[in-house]
Formats: structure tokens, sequence, C-alpha cells
């Protein structure tokens, strides 16, 4: 992601319920469906052994976002995910303002 | 993490080289350290099986993120980190604008 900020990330880190029937598909689907958006600059996704799963989405402007928010088919996996597949998650809308990468020598 | 917005995040995407001796101990001991410091709201952690890490940490301001990237204990990490330990690693700065949790029914 060679983007320069500013632009925006949304943090999203969940657990997961015993019910993730159909979770792994949906989710690949949705990064699929996520880097055809308008704005969309990356996602980077980890879930490690604990469970906690962290997904961060880049994009180019919080209108970006809420378009994509209001997406018909992400709508329909949201309303899964509420119902079915996450005991907690938080959504966090961040403004980038600095981005450096390493190592560094 | 029960904080309201505004404050800031640190996203720290890494990949780890083939050399990781010493760095579960150095990544916990910065964990504990970090929870330490002036400002310091939170820390959430992950690293997949594909060896992505994401590790996001919560501040009040940009001062304190300054603050901890300059402790001397942090910056001895730091190096290690650079000279041995990461292939390559991304960080960000950003200001945490939104943030809401579910799941919602």
């Amino acid at each position: 992601m060679k983007s320069q900020p500013p632009y925006y990330a949304v943090i999203f880190t969940s657990r997961l319920s015993e019910d993730t029937d159909g979770y792994d598909d949906m989710a690949a689907r949705m990064e699929t469906l996520a880097s055809t958006q308008s704005g969309f600059l990356g996602i980077e996704s980890a879930r490690g052994p604990d469970g906690l799963g962290i997904t961060v989405s880049y994009w180019a402007s919080t209108e970006d976002i809420a378009r994509w928010r209001e997406d018909i088919e992400h709508c329909a996996a949201q309303e899964q995910g509420n119902r079915r597949w996450y005991t907690h998650y938080d959504i966090r809308i961040a403004r980038v303002e600095r981005a450096y990468a390493g190592p560094t020598s």
C-alpha cells in the first residue's frame, strides 16, 4: 500500500462465536468485494491462536467507508456477523496522519 | 478499552524473519512496558498462520506516542527489530474519530 497520508483506516477487531459455519468463505468474499469499491486502498488481516482477529482496511475518504458500509452484499454479511459469528467486535474509524516502513538501517 | 474518541492508534503490521530468537519474550515485555506509559489506553495484537502480525496500540495523544517511541528500553527493542526480527513492517499513526462496538441486535 503506497498511498501517502492522509487517508483513512477502519480497524476491526473481533472474537468469533462457536458458530463459524460459512464465516471463512464470507470473510474471503468480503475482502474481494471491498477491493473493488471506490476509494479502497488496501486491507490486512490476522487472527491469532487466542482467537482475536484484527482486520485493517484503508480508504481514501470517509465517504468511501460509508458507501462500503451500505453496500447491499456487505450489509447481508454484517447481519450474519451480528446474529451468528461474532461474540464481540469493535470498529474504529481513524485518519492516518503519518506512515513509515522498515526495517531501517 | 472504554475511551471515547478522539484518541490515537498506532497500527503496526509486521512480517518476521527466520531469526526470531528472543522475539516473543521481547514482544511480551514491550506490551507490559507500554501499558505503564503516560497516555496508554490499550493494545491488541494478532499474528495469523500466514505470518502477518498486526498490533494496534491506543494512546491519548501524539505526544504520548512520541514519548513511548523514545523510551530507552523500547529503543533497544526497536534496534533489534530493525536488525534481526522483521523482514518488513509498516507503522501508521492515526487519529481515531469514531468507535462503536457490537454485536448489534
